[in-house]
């Protein structure tokens, strides 16, 4: 590709990812907004509109009455151009949800693995038999689906779709792109699952306006999605933003990775239930006992008390390590134990005030953003928009120059 | 500014930098590189050789004869073009680099502070004092110095030059850059001295074609610089990068900054000291008394090994987080103290090795560089060069456009 074709690739990326933040915009606007000149962003935009990409929209009255003049034509990203499914693989269960072009659901549905621990093409199996049963609830036909973004647990170099490791999978070192691809049919993109996390609060949550911030996803695990300058860092093996892994105490608690000190040795599920002294072999799902240890905990329990006490301040001591290294604007708490407040409980809050860097300016905010599983499965839906319009642009550059 | 002229000022920046780190480059090559069409690199080259910035160079005969043909003309940058002045603030001294446009050193000088820690003005006067003198020394006249760079201890602010906290300051957020700039008389830019290492190392060093990488500066403290995507990651607030006083132990050790369990408080040469009985009054230089414990451990003393052998471990685990976090290229150590080598003996990297996520990839490299206070002091010269090529781009646009 030549030099001048990959800045116009860039230019064209820059005005539409302008055009899926504002909704809706005039010409004039995108220019202003994406510093690139109004003949490009006439020719690039006529493209798109040529494509199909997006559409004419009329201005609404506010604007036209503004104006008092002729109203302004706005452009909006055409939702029917493409149709996407996202996929959250969690511990026992697939969350699947269809997504329009312009991100909106159409679509979603749940279920269970066949097991929680399985060889790649076998989740890639069931992930193309639950996704027919998802477009068919839809009334979608699988030929109408253009990319499949999965959220995986583990770690994944998203550049190939490879995965290092995974909780979800028998080996290691999967190209599990690859494989899916083969078994789906269809562009498949894989992700690391709490990146996808970081992407759908970048893209539909709160972190929507923001250029820097985190999101910790508190599950079974600890998962981290860094977002710098509005984009997702992924590192340079394509294996960094590991937070769950990263050490809080010298030759501390084992870890189920097999390493000493993780932050999840001590926070995780089964970090509290091995204290707590419950088998994991209980018949009683962890989320379940998890309750169970917090409530004895409220109750007063001084050994239940002293087990979440713990978690909570070896988890403020990891998340102000965080806030020392990036200053981001915001971190995110999200994830399905979210739903218990031992974690973000006014004391742990305190507790990474008192350990950050003091400055004479407030800490960056943090907010707890309970969501579900088809929520993180809209972030991979995300991530498939992404990938489409990657190559819808790159068809565009092919006709047009 | 409007928005074309906001991109306008990023390809000047684009081509300039381009222009910096090839050394010499033809006007085709440019366009190449950048990413910038011909006709804009022509443009805007022509303007900057019209103020000065750069000239044209012939080809070398290698170029020449591989081409057989007319010999290409080259751009480099005018090294007259401005004089910049770098300056270290260390814990006692200050030291001073004089740097041309290109970043040649073109003098240097060493002076005492009159105290450690001092009001702003008192510091902002002796950097006056000394500039003056390293200036002479040079055969070069104080108005010939277009700006001046500082790298300060502590926590800054680097946009506004602002200094939240220094330990050379009395007093906490000092508007340090504003008061340099009344007492010196020319544009000043401040940021903290780990930043300017890494600066350095981006510009001159070990970073010139690494995207992202990190410092670790080790002195009587522990500094960290950011590189992601070849600039420097300061963080929302100013402060990121905050790498000494992330927390290595719930509760641990006593650190100076008040906090406990701080890195710098079981690696610092205070914490070193601290263990080895050995009062700070001492009359010897820490740096010496940190040599003859470091001899001690070497010679078998149990007391010794063990306070080194720690000092060691946490410092591996600090690094593994920031690979797990961050999964750069390349670590960089720097500074005084890693003339001495128990921060990275073998064991040391062993178990850096062994706590970083394992994948199926070697680990990113970690290279030792002993440099001096001068070599520091260049970091913040590249910084002031940073600021001059932005007001002299900034002029180019007013002529211009």
């Amino acid at each position: 590709m030549s030099a001048s074709r990959d800045q116009r690739s860039g230019s064209k990326r820059k005005i539409l990812g302008a055009i899926r933040s504002a909704g809706r915009i005039a010409r004039i606007d995108l220019a202003k907004k994406t510093g690139i000149s109004q003949a490009t962003v006439t020719t690039i935009t006529a493209e798109m509109l040529l494509a199909g990409l997006i559409h004419e929209v009329p201005s609404d009255d506010e604007d036209r009455n503004a104006r008092r003049g002729r109203p302004r034509v706005g452009l909006a990203l055409r939702g029917e151009a493409h149709t996407v499914v996202g996929v959250k693989i969690s511990h026992q269960s697939l969350s699947i949800v269809l997504l329009d072009f312009s991100g909106d659901v159409i679509g979603e549905h749940s279920a269970p693995l066949a097991a929680a621990v399985q060889p790649a093409v076998d989740v890639a199996e069931q992930l193309r038999n639950q996704i027919a049963i998802a477009a068919e609830k839809a009334g979608i036909s699988m030929k109408q689906v253009s990319a499949v973004g999965v959220g995986m647990p583990g770690i994944v170099d998203a550049t190939r779709g490879f995965v290092h490791w995974s909780p979800s999978l028998t080996e290691r070192n999967q190209p599990f792109q690859d494989i899916a691809q083969d078994v789906i049919g269809c562009p498949v993109f894989v992700d690391n699952d709490a990146n996808l996390v970081a992407m759908a609060e970048l893209m539909f949550g709160h972190g929507k306006n923001v250029q820097d911030f985190i999101v910790v996803t508190v599950e079974s695990g600890v998962g981290m999605g860094i977002v710098l300058g509005g984009e997702l860092y992924r590192g340079t093996r394509g294996c960094g933003a590991e937070f769950g892994h990263t050490k809080v105490q010298l030759d501390g608690a084992l870890c189920r990775c097999g390493q000493r000190g993780c932050l999840e040795a001590y926070v995780a599920d089964y970090a509290l239930l091995r204290e707590a002294d419950v088998g994991q072999n209980n018949k009683q799902s962890s989320a379940r006992q998890i309750a169970v240890l917090l409530k004895s905990a409220r109750d007063g329990d001084a050994t239940a008390q002293s087990i979440v006490n713990r978690a909570g301040r070896m988890f403020a001591m990891g998340l102000a390590n965080l806030v020392n290294v990036f200053d981001p604007q915001l971190i995110i708490l999200a994830g399905e134990r979210v739903q218990f407040n031992h974690l973000y409980a006014d004391e742990v809050m305190d507790s990474i005030r008192q350990q950050i860097v003091q400055i004479d300016l407030p800490p960056p905010d943090i907010v707890i953003h309970k969501w579900g599983d088809l929520m993180w499965a809209r972030g991979a839906g995300a991530f498939a928009i992404h990938g489409v319009s990657d190559m819808a642009l790159k068809d565009l550059g092919e006709h047009a120059s």
